[in-house]
């Protein structure tokens, strides 16, 4: 079989049937016209803050303009709502609580995925791929997510990042490329602003604008905040960084697709953009409450026939590796993903067979032991917080923030649609109906009319918890 | 300054003074004088289980000798009641909430050491020592815990292991060698013996004796069983279990002792005896109460003047890795260990200064985070458990236990001097009057009388976190 005469419909179909090894060989590559693939990873983006899942206020032209030619997903959810681990399940194809990397790497949390892990870029490159990152990386070790190249640019400065990537976007080598493009933002940091009424944190602005950016200032104002968080002052100060941020972020994205399209290389390239996780306010990142873990995901690819479609199958972020290696037709024969590629629902808004998700998440910080697992059908949601004998644990940054601190000084009772005590004091099972009730205010593990409901949820979640390997599956037996 | 001429009384004066860099130099390495060290660690024994710390019915001849020739401690404490977090301590002098290891190692658990670590055999072998190690070894990076050389040699086979050792133990290359000789006995293991009543759990124990082993075998009724233990029949089956492996481990040292003696070393040896946390029963391993914590330590030096002495100074085990530093005058100038040599106490009964330690212990399997941190001192002890909220967790082999289903089985209320309910739900802080309460049963810790003492000791808790830079210091401030 000669690679070179294989038109890319056939390939793409070829591939799917799994010969990937073959073009992976040297005189393969020299014409190799399998798509590129960028991947794109923003920190802490929550779902509800990009025009097009419906924000009129944040401006993320580009993101929205992908959007328009592609596909966003409406029930995208990471398994774990934490940035660390959750790039180990998007880079690894494998929740976390298998892969190994039960929460944060770096500093003292220290957590390490382990070397049986077969990762995204490594897959890739032996699968005749050039692998490059540029950004946040947030995993280890290296030699498991190991990349050809980190190209050099600060995560807070996504233009410039995107520049970065120019001469590697550009290589003709004759192998497609796969771009890892991290961004820091629009996670909490760099410090307090203390001449902003309401102290809000940065969000990584500056007085000095970034490289090649328009900052976009918002208005406290104009910010919509959503149910879950508390409309008080200070939170609409911080909402109002953390859009500055996003958009920071969009027009670094925009800057990237320029020139995928300067090197002619635009058409032949699949863009995902995805957030690691929820945004980084109590009620969001660290939960597996629906602001935590449903997530913007949006798919381009350039042979798409049906543009601008909103799908509504429940995908996780263990099928992005999947996924992405069926589209490079470099799925390896001999090894397993806890996910699936959703290659074949791409193109649908109601795609069969993608009704069920689940979810799973550890740590955060290595003091933040709180295991938490969850599985989510369309109307349904079980949560079983199996340390629910803890005060729910906080990060450090999300604790200090002026939104959290502001709400209790005001002597708050509730945050956002909760109570503050339930949110610190969990129940074991929590049930929510979600058609009902969105917000997941309602327990109804208690509830007599739902035990069935319950009782079947519970299975489901202890099927996947044995069929994934989970360690703490033991926590059904005893304690 | 020529090495070669230096009497050894002056070399140990010198080496204290800190100029171990000399010594490790080839030239000086080739009639280099300082003495051996033989550090053994065996798995579970508890202090309590040896003919020389007042149990009549066990056998334990080698080490009662070896105690008749040195110094065996009566307040030696491991500072995590967990294999492989303890043996981090014992190697890098260095609490295990700041080298990393915060508990298993082995499998999914999954910690390991930080890189910064410089760990006891990494330092000897930089100050000129051979390193070699035979059996249980239970931490990594391995480049972090490198020794020069692993021995071969089953830990359940420990006269094999001593055997295993002769080769490194003649080496005459003229440097003076660290021996690290680790058994897997007493732990349990090898399932349980179903030919027996009450189905003991083996404790390594096998039909076919194992080689060079005069196995001794115990029967249930002569077995002493500590207070903190249920006497029923199944507990004193498996104690008869337990003692044989000790014995088993006795055994395994009379042997290296001998190869010592053969090879013209024991006279320039020291030889350290040690077990890494208490013994495997629910109330000892995994607790931080004192069966948990409070260990066999027997150090025989051979220029001892004052022999068979109690010593009754508190050191634990972060002590252990610059003692031995200090004896072999490889103590690094520019690195800072938690603990200290205890090589000034060790010839006294009542050695000044020694008379309060700490405790931190956070995770056994990964499933089972429980931290808690203690400060103890002659008198008194206070257990902070941080993650007081869960119910206390179980290593998966202590739950099985005969010894704990039995008792369970029966009905009853109480396990040893405790309730269950009251070891299963423990309160935040733990004071306890260990001159009036030695059992640690009445927790004093609301008592309005101790609330001096209470307020005392916390702050010395927080003193000592923040000292060896404690990540769950922030649990004082908020959850």
């Amino acid at each position: 079989m000669v690679h070179q005469s294989i038109t890319r419909r056939h390939f793409m179909k070829t591939c799917a049937a799994g010969v990937a090894a073959l073009a992976a060989s040297k005189s393969a590559a020299a014409t190799d016209k399998r798509p590129n693939v960028v991947l794109i990873v923003s920190d802490d983006h929550g779902r509800g803050d990009l025009g097009c899942y419906g924000n009129p206020v944040i401006q993320t032209p580009n993101l929205d303009k992908l959007a328009a030619e592609g596909v966003r997903f409406t029930n995208a959810f990471c398994t774990t709502a934490s940035c660390s681990a959750s790039r180990s399940v998007i880079l690894s194809g494998l929740y976390n609580h298998y892969n190994g990397q039960y929460g944060h790497q770096h500093s003292y949390h220290h957590f390490i995925s382990f070397d049986r892990v077969r990762s995204l870029p490594v897959l890739l490159s032996q699968g005749g791929y050039r692998t490059g990152r540029v950004g946040k990386y947030h995993v280890a070790p290296d030699h498991v997510y190991e990349f050809d190249v980190a190209l050099r640019g600060s995560g807070r400065s996504p233009v410039q990042m995107a520049d970065n990537c120019r001469d590697f976007i550009a290589d003709s080598d004759g192998k497609p490329f796969f771009l890892y493009y991290c961004t820091s933002d629009p996670h909490r940091g760099g410090g307090v602003a203390k001449d902003l009424p309401h102290q809000p944190d940065r969000f990584g602005n500056r007085d000095q604008p970034y490289p090649g950016i328009n900052e976009v200032k918002y208005d406290p104002d104009d910010v919509i905040v959503p149910d879950f968080l508390p409309d008080i002052p200070e939170c609409r100060a911080e909402l109002a960084q953390y859009y500055q941020a996003v958009s920071r972020v969009d027009q670094g994205i925009g800057r990237l697709i320029q020139i995928l399209k300067n090197a002619g290389q635009y058409d032949n390239t699949i863009v995902i953009y995805i957030s690691d996780n929820g945004i980084a306010f109590p009620g969001a990142k660290t939960t597996l409450y629906e602001p935590g873990m449903n997530l913007p995901c949006i798919v381009r690819t350039p042979w798409q026939n049906n543009k601008n479609i909103a799908c509504d199958a429940l995908v996780n972020y263990a099928d992005l590796a999947p996924t992405i290696l069926d589209f490079a037709g470099a799925t390896p024969r001999d090894y397993e993903f806890h996910g699936r590629s959703f290659k074949p629902a791409l193109e649908r808004q109601h795609a069969a067979g993608w009704d069920t998700t689940y979810a799973s998440h550890t740590f955060h910080e290595i003091t933040m032991y709180y295991p938490m697992r969850v599985v989510r059908e369309r109307r349904f949601k079980l949560i079983w917080n199996i340390a629910h004998g803890l005060e729910y644990p906080f990060a450090s940054d999300l604790w200090e923030a002026a939104t959290w601190q502001g709400n209790l000084k005001r002597g708050n009772t509730t945050y956002g649609r909760r109570t503050i005590d339930a949110y610190l004091h969990r129940a074991k099972f929590e049930l929510y109906d979600l058609q009902n009730d969105p917000h997941e205010v309602v327990n109804l593990a208690d509830d007599p009319n739902h035990k069935t409901k319950l009782d079947q949820m519970k299975a489901k979640l202890k099927a996947f918890q044995q069929q994934t390997k989970d360690p703490w599956l033991l926590k059904w037996n005893y304690e």
